[in-house]
C-alpha cells in the first residue's frame, strides 16, 4: 500500500543529503522562542485560575480578562508548536534522528501537550509542554556541541528552563 | 541525560489515553486542505518556470509576476505544512503510529519536501511533496475507515491525487 | 452621478476581456476550502449549543472552551466568506454571470449568512450558510463543465454536501 | 438545478430583514481606509515604474526595493478588497441594492480592478481601481445621508478622492 | 555603560540625515486609520457595557457576542498602536520631534492608553486613547503644512475628531 | 494648541500610576525575541550579498531565493520593532524614562534603524539595528536588577549580543 512512499525517499536522497551537508539557506534556529512562548501559556493559565477564584469582579471586567489570557494562551502555545515544527522540520535531518531516536516521539509529545495547553487550564498540561521543549532544547544544543545551564527563567512562572552556556 | 522525558510520557499517559478516546473538542481534519495547498506550490513552480523561459516581458511585468508565485508558493507550501502539522498533533494518537510506524517519519519528510518546494523552483521537490502528503491522506483516510480512489485533480498540474470515496 | 462607472467599464473593457480567455496567472480556484469552513463553523455552533446545556464544568474550564469555539466559528466562517469572494472577484467574469444571473445575489447572502453566523450560534444561519456554498459549489463546477455528487461530509455535522465526481 | 435557493432565501427573510432594521452589532464602517489602500497601490505602481526607468542601482538594492514595493502594493490591494466587501456583506442590505441596483457590478469591477492591481503594475488599472472605490464611497455616504466632496488627497498621487463633509 | 549608543548614532547619522530630507520610499502615511480603529475600540465598550447591562440573552448568545466585542476591541486598539508606531518610526525625523518635543511622551502615553484600552471595557481610557490619536493627528497635519478642522465622526460613538480641511 | 494633552495626563494619571506598582495583567517581556529577530534581519542581509556576488545561478533560483531572503528580512525586522514597540509601550513607566532619559531617543533610533535594515540590504544599518536593540536589553535588564553578560550569538552572524546572566 504505502510501497510509494519508499521510491519517494529514494528518489529524494540526493537533495536531502545535500542539504543535511549544507543548511544554507537557513535562519537563524533557536528553541528559546518555542520555550518563552510555552512559558507563556502557563503564566496565562494561573491568571485565569487566580481569575476565578479571585475576588469577585465586574462582569464585564472578568469577561475582558479572561478572553484576553485564553486568547494569550491560545496564541502563544500555538507559536511555541509552530517553532518547534520549523526547526524539527528544518535543522533535524535523518542523522539526527538516528542519533536521538526518541526525537519523533518527543516531537509529537510537544504537539499533544500544546494541544492539551490550549484546551485547557490545567497546568500540569501546562507543564508538561514546558518540559517537553526543554527536553527539545538540550537535544537542539547537544546537536549544535554547546554546553546547556539550566536556570530559573526571570520571570513569572519562573519555571526552571534549559539555557546554552554562552 | 533524557530520563526526565519517560517520566513525562508517564505522568501524563492518563490524559493523552483519555484525550485518544475522546476527541471532543475536535475540528474537522480533511488532508484537502493541504493536499491542494502542496498542488498550488506545483503550479507555481511551473508558472515560474514557464516565465523564465518564455518572451520577454517587461523588467516590471517579470518582477512583478515572479515575486507573486514565489509568494504564493511560499504561501501555500507552508500552509500545506502547518495542515499535516495539526492532523498529525491532535488528531494521530500514539495507538496510530503503532499501527502506521511509517507515520513519524512520513510527516517528517512533508516537513522536509515543503521546505524545498520553498526554497526552490524544483519539480521534483514539488511532485515529492504531493506525493508524500498524498500517502498521508492514504493513512488518514484508512484511520477513518473511509475508502479511498484515485483521480487527477481538476485543475493545472492535474497530478494525481487521494480522494475519499464518499 | 454614476456616469463615470460608465466610462471606467468603457475603459478597461479590453484588458478585462482578455483576462477573461486567459486568466493566467490563476491560482487553483476550489470551493471546498470554502465548504470545510463553513461546515466547521456548523460544527463550533454545536459544540457551543451542547458546552451550554452540558453538565456543569469548571468555571475556567467553561470559559476556556465557549471562547475557543468561538474563536474558532469565528476564523473559520471568514475564512469561508474570504474564499467565495476570491473565486467570484479571480475566476468568474462577466458571462458567467450573464448565464448564471443569479450569482450576484448568491454572493451577497454568501457573505450575510457568513455574518450571521458569525454573530450569533444559531444552527439554521449556519446551515442557511454551507448551503449557499454548496450552490456556488454547484455553480462553479457547472462553468468547469465538472459533474457534481452530493454526499454527506466524512465528520460531524455530516451535512451533505457538493462534491466534484472526479 | 437551483430551486434549493430559493427556498433559502425564503427561510432566512426573517431573520435577514430584522437585521436591516437593527445593525447592531456594526463595527464602524468607513470607506476611507479601502481608499487609502487603493491609492497606496497606485503609489506603488509609480515606485516600481520610476526604479525600473531610474538611474542604475546596485542588483541587491533594485531587488531589495522592487521586492519590497510589490508586497506592499499586493497587501494593500488586497487589504482594500476586503475592506469592500466587509462593507458589501455586512452594511449593505437588499433594500439598498434596490435603490442603487449598480452596486453588485461595482462591486464585483472593484474586486476585478483590485486583482489586475495585484497582478500588474499598469497605473490604468489602479486608477481605475481607485475610480471604482471612490464610486463606492459616494453611494455609501448616500445611504448615510451624509453631503460628499472631492478634493486632492493630501499625498502622493494626490489623486482626486471622495471624502463626506463633515 | 551607554557610550555605544552615542557612536551608533555618530556613526549612523550621515544616513539618517539623508533619509530625513528624502523620505523615499515612503508609503502613505495617514492618522485617520488609527483615529478609526480608537473609535472602534471605544464603540466596542459601549456594546460590552450595553451588554452586560441590557436585557438578559441566552447564556450562548451573551458569550458569543461579548467575546467577539473584546476580540474586535483588542484587534483594532492594537491596530491603533501599530498605526501611530508606524508614523512615528517612518514619518517623525528628529527634527521634528525638536519642533514638537511633547511627541515622544505623546506616543508613549497612545502605547498606555492602548494597552488599558484592551485591558479594560473603561470608556475613560478609551475617551484618553482616541484624544491623545487626535492630538497626534493634529502635529502630524501641522508638519505637512494643512490645516484641520474638528467635526463629529459620522458614526457611532460619534467623537469630536480631528480631520485634515482638504 | 495642544493644551488638552496636559488634562488628558492629568486626568489618567491616576490609573496610570496604579498600573505602574501592579503590572497584572502582565505577559512575559523578554528581549532575546527582538535581539534574534534583528540578528536574523543581519543574516539575511549576508545571505543576499552573498548571493549577488557569488556564482551565476538559474535566473527562477535567483529570484527564489532573493525574494525569500528579502522577505525573511522584512518579516524578522518588523517583529523586532513590535517586540521593542510591546515592551516600551506595557513594561516601561514614566519612573523608568526619568531614571534612563535616554530611553525615548534610544526607541526612536530602533525604529529608525529597523527601518533602514528593512529598506536596505545595508550591513552597517542592520549592525546599528542590533546594537540598539542590545542597548535596550541592557536597560531592561537593569530595571529588573539583572546581571547581563555579553557573549557571541551561537548561529551567524555570530554577533557579540546582550544576555542576561541568569
Amino acid at each position: 500500500m504505502f510501497y510509494k512512499f519508499i521510491q519517494t525517499i529514494d528518489r529524494f536522497r540526493p537533495f536531502l543529503k545535500a542539504k543535511a551537508h549544507c543548511d544554507v539557506p537557513c535562519g537563524i534556529y533557536d528553541p528559546i522562542t518555542a520555550q518563552i512562548n510555552a512559558l507563556t501559556a502557563v503564566r496565562m493559565m494561573d491568571l485565569m485560575n487566580g481569575l476565578a477564584e479571585g475576588d469577585e469582579k465586574s462582569r464585564v471586567d472578568f469577561h475582558n480578562s479572561i478572553s484576553r489570557y485564553i486568547a494569550v494562551k491560545e496564541e502563544h502555545a500555538e507559536k511555541a508548536k509552530h517553532e518547534i515544527r520549523v526547526i524539527w522540520g528544518d535543522f533535524i535531518k535523518d542523522a539526527h534522528v538516528e542519533k536521538y531516536p526518541e526525537l519523533p516521539a518527543l516531537v509529537h509529545k510537544i504537539m499533544q501537550f500544546g494541544s492539551k495547553s490550549r484546551q485547557t487550564a490545567d497546568r500540569d498540561a501546562g507543564l508538561a509542554f514546558v518540559d517537553a521543549i526543554n527536553q527539545f532544547a538540550e537535544i537542539f544544543w547537544a546537536i549544535k556541541d554547546i554546553k546547556i545551564k539550566r536556570a530559573k527563567a526571570p520571570y513569572a512562572p519562573a519555571l526552571e528552563m534549559v539555557y546554552p552556556d554562552l
